[in-house]
């Protein structure tokens, strides 16, 4: 280590304070598309003055502020229900977390009551940040579509109103990954600063005392990630259910029995299906990732305060480290979104997908050379990591750390470049995994166009086989990137090295978010438009947006689930480290028994969440499908369906399929 | 062990000889079920002299000789062009595990020459079973489609057309079922006797000399199971994709765009499907599953044969134990199927499955027992097993075997019942696999019945959601039965244990594979009937008893999927002990990232086989949708289709994709 600690503290302010104040700077130039009626008079507008140049016309305006208030009073409904369960959870376990570590923890209730504020620091932490990204998500559904009108542009020429769709879209995209990242980096620095007050490992001659007090500083501190990712499960299975009923009710029932558009306003279910967007694919999502990165973050502090090296345990510089790669992060996405505002922004259809992949590209190119300084800067040259007992403890022996921790085989000596090595096998396996989910998800390439072509020959039957056959195909590349990646870092640094090739993947984690959020948010601003009769041309603006979002999409559960290997493994070592456990032999009855169970459980959840799925959306079909017989006018468009039914439908079905999950779980 | 040696080896030859006995019994019965005209000529027919009874008229009679011999042809031809790259195989892959062990084995050109021999027999028996399987399944078709015709009986009251149409399926399948596993067993025990000569490791007074020859002899015989696997891969994958290609093909058209009924004559397809059945569910099954014995049985003994007990590894008796619980086993399943047979035949239709099912449970009874007799009657009362080093040579020491071998923790001392307790786990373990399969795959039960109702209510998508979910949650029990399972016989008898457990599941095969073989024979004699018009109450017959058998062939997956599990344990067992590994580290960084890419291969091959199995059925689609197009007389039926060219279609595409993927994997 070669930085002062001044080094370790300034950076993990201000650079949450950039995220925050960039964040801000989106929502007020979002906030700038205006969804007044400022084009003209309704007298106007009927004297052809307004409307012509493809820029809306004051009832399009008013359609705009209406459906757009339907999908965010349907979002804030069930995110407020969703809240209430939340808050019954986090009180009931926080209070088992308190009570059962202050009993049963050698570091009796100051762990009990540090872990647990660690906890609910985490959880609210996770809900703020995903109420912030479903809050401008249904901000800027309108606005992303006013953006996207225009005159009609030859095939080819520029055409302005990409530019703006896509910009809007994207920095409403960005509000969520940049708030989100610096909240939880904040928070997180917040906490380590507020528990330092009760174990200052950096003062006192008592080396003993000091390894103890870092060891108890971040294992309290791993209630952060658990907090996290509790809401994550909550909020990825509620949203995830409420999202894909409401999306197969309206396409079942409207697109393939009623022969109707997607989008189409005479759908009934329509405005769930966009609410589901944002509570799912936002909220969810954004919950699902934050998880990640809390748990990433604790699983390495946890490793590195275990550490036998003074240089790095308790060094308040080399502590700082996994936050430090978050920051340098934060610092790299920011650089890498002007590449898509301002460096080379879109102005043609076919620029919008690739112009999100350099996304992924630039971010990475930039973050290696930081994660390069930050390791070298930041950590000690040499340092021992692993299960390496008391080896720190020298009083009294003629021989070094290094001697005693030589002699064991589960101690490893780790140079500080090798870290670099395992941030950065996970930050390209993360790209890895982003571009191989575009190839197999993007309509692109040719594994998209075959399935498409063959679905329209030879129908459903063979189109599934081979949809699941892609499917699966599209997991291999992946799993030998994230192997490889645990193999490299593994044998580099054991489980810091893995901690650290976690944060790697999560290093560009706003970058992530942003284009992840486009998604949903673009895939609204379609059916905004669809909606409000926005004219063909905008609709077929945000539909390009909307397809490269549905990829983006993809790519964002790639990186959710990559990193969400790394994230288990860390913690696995996490634990393992901790715990002092020598050997998990998979030849011993139980552990090969256990691997068995655990093999099977994903089937379990998953046939748990599709049941859930299928029960809601069976609902919701039957609701649609009795609206479309009962109500007489509603195909011809002269009566509104009851779009809140199905808002209710979807919101009380995966409230209630939720908690049932969670119970069993 | 309390029996003299004759104990464990006339029973060897005695049992595999009733089994072919019976299976001979068996074809002459099914062969008095004559497909002759001799119900009377045309002219009485034409008088209506005959036919009113239901029994088929000389026309019918007829038809059905050209149909079953359209599907034999069809069936042999696919075998045979199979066979020819098996052939291949077979050459080339025993030359190399000739010259590798030949030069690389410790035990030099011996070791090469005989395990070749094993590898080449293994391969052969297990053609030849799968062979005798589909010669008797298409012999059997139109004489189970003959023997349930009859005259209409009143709905609940006994009907004998059920009872002849029921034991001629259930006979047929007994068939393949007894010889199968008569032939594994003899083939098994001659090869010992053979290698015996080689290796006489009863002989000698030099213990060691001793113990290394029974090393030897059961390394050398471990290729017999490499032989029965190696081809169960080709036949399972061939025969799948040839299968499931022609039966897409011939649904999708045939009753989804046609609107026809299944196995409508019109249907250009037909033939190829019923082939299909043959191929895939009978003879790819049976190299399946006799894959799984080969080696379950292989596993069981190589890990007795490094036992440092001389009452084990070198007594004929004991080390032949693992054979005796088979030839246990097909003792018990000879007397299970009087049961279906001559104590409680079928007489209605609502007890056709219940029959099947009781074979399940009588078997199991039975079973148990002589589980228990065997145990205590072919082994030691107390021996050695796991990696114990050479505990045995205690010449010189003033220590037995027991002090040495208690002294080592990865060696184990099992007393002799402990092994009825590992089989019998993994024999109800099957039991259990068989019951939970029929419950989720059976229009019994709640789930399938839920799922026909939800996907005739809202349709495809909600249909899709939910039958995954199903399938997901079909696997759970299962899934914890195994683990429960290899925790238990792991803990008694380390991967002895574990080798015995597959062999309890496995020694009821007899009766598994004879009430899988009936459901594709049922599903072919159903195709008959409606090919052969046999009439409405005919093909009811034998609709209720393909029903029945598609349930049946779900538990016979079911069967081959559990014991599979175990069998690679087992494999995986065999290896580390032979190997002498002393510890495999899930948190060393190799085996951990072995374990994600060994996570990821069955999706890599599911992709591979569904993948090749979609475009076959794409390939079929495209000319039976050409045939229905191009060819005028086709719907009306006055044109008879191209059955050829799709049997063509099926067995070419099967066979490029089988070749395809067993070059890759």
């Amino acid at each position: 280590m070669v930085l002062p600690e001044i080094a370790a503290t300034l950076p993990l302010i201000l650079a949450p304070a950039l995220g925050f104040a960039f964040a801000a700077l989106y929502v007020y130039q979002v906030s700038q598309v205006s969804l007044d009626d400022r084009r003209g008079s309704i007298q106007e507008e009927e004297a052809g003055l307004v409307g012509s140049s493809g820029a809306a016309t004051p009832a399009q305006m008013k359609r705009i502020r209406e459906i757009t208030s339907f999908i965010t009073r349907g979002a804030r409904s069930f995110l407020f229900a969703e809240y209430r369960y939340m808050a019954v959870f986090i009180v009931v376990f926080g209070l088992i977390v308190l009570i059962s570590l202050g009993l049963a923890s050698p570091l009796g209730w100051p762990d009990g009551v540090f872990t647990a504020i660690s906890f609910v620091a985490g959880a609210i932490a996770s809900i703020v940040s995903g109420y912030i990204g479903m809050s401008i998500a249904v901000y800027a559904n309108g606005r992303v579509a006013v953006s996207a009108m225009g005159p009609q542009v030859a095939p080819g020429r520029p055409d302005n109103a990409y530019r703006r769709g896509f910009t809007v879209a994207f920095k409403s995209g960005a509000v969520m990954g940049f708030a989100l990242c610096a909240l939880a980096l904040i928070v997180l620095f917040v906490l380590v600063c507020l528990f330092y007050l009760r174990w200052p490992y950096l003062e006192g001659d008592n080396l003993k005392v000091r390894f103890d007090r870092t060891v108890a500083l971040y294992e309290a501190l791993a209630g952060f990630g658990l907090g996290g990712s509790s809401i994550a499960l909550f909020g990825r299975v509620g949203g995830g259910i409420y999202t894909k009923a409401a999306d197969v009710g309206a396409d079942l029932v409207g697109k393939v029995e009623q022969g109707i558009p997607e989008d189409d306003p005479r759908n009934p279910a329509v405005i769930a299906d966009n609410v589901g967007d944002n509570v799912g694919d936002v909220a969810g999502m954004g919950a699902d990732l934050f998880g990640s990165f809390a748990e990433a973050t604790c699983a390495a502090l946890v490793v590195a305060s275990t550490s036998p090296s003074k240089e790095l345990a308790l060094d308040w510089t080399a502590m700082n480290y996994p936050l430090m790669i978050s920051a340098g992060g934060l610092l790299s996405c920011f650089l890498t979104s002007f590449v898509a505002t301002h460096i080379a922004p879109v102005t043609r259809k076919s620029e919008i997908e690739k112009s999100l992949k350099y996304q992924l590209f630039v971010s990475t190119i930039i973050m290696t050379p930081v994660l390069y300084g930050l390791s070298v800067g930041y950590l000690p040259k040499e340092f021992w990591v692993g299960r390496c007992g008391d080896c720190w403890d020298t009083r009294g022996l003629p021989i070094t750390v290094d001697e005693l921790c030589g002699a064991i085989k589960t101690c490893q000596k780790v140079q500080s470049y090798y870290m670099f090595f395992c941030g950065a096998a996970g930050l390209w396996s993360g790209l890895a995994i982003g571009l191989i989910t575009e190839y197999w998800t993007s309509h692109t390439y040719q594994p998209v166009r075959n399935l498409s072509r063959t679905c329209g020959e030879t129908g459903a039957a063979t189109n599934i086989i081979l949809g699941l056959a892609l499917g699966y195909n599209s997991v291999i590349i992946p799993s030998i990137c994230i192997a490889v990646t645990i193999y490299v870092s593994q044998r580099l640094a054991g489980m810091f090295g893995i901690g650290i090739a976690a944060l790697g993947i999560l290093s560009t984690l706003a970058t992530g978010l942003t284009i992840d959020s486009y998604g949903p948010i673009s895939d609204n601003a379609g059916g905004v438009a669809e909606m409000c009769e926005l004219g063909d041309s905008t609709r077929e603006r945000t539909d390009a947006l909307d397809a490269a979002g549905n990829t983006t999409a993809a790519i964002g559960k790639g990186f959710a689930i990559g990193s969400a290997a790394f994230v288990s493994l860390a913690l696995f070592g996490a634990f393992v480290t901790r715990a002092d456990i020598e050997v998990v032999d998979l030849m011993a009855p139980f552990p090969f028994a256990g691997l068995l169970i655990g093999a099977m459980l994903p089937y379990w959840f998953s046939a748990m969440t599709m049941g859930a799925v299928g029960r809601a959306a069976d609902e919701m079909v039957h609701e649609v499908q009795r609206q479309f017989r009962e109500m007489p006018g509603l195909m011809e468009g002269t009566t509104l369906p009851d779009y809140e039914r199905c808002i209710t439908i979807s919101t009380t079905a995966s409230l209630k399929e939720m908690i049932a999950l969670a119970l069993s779980s």
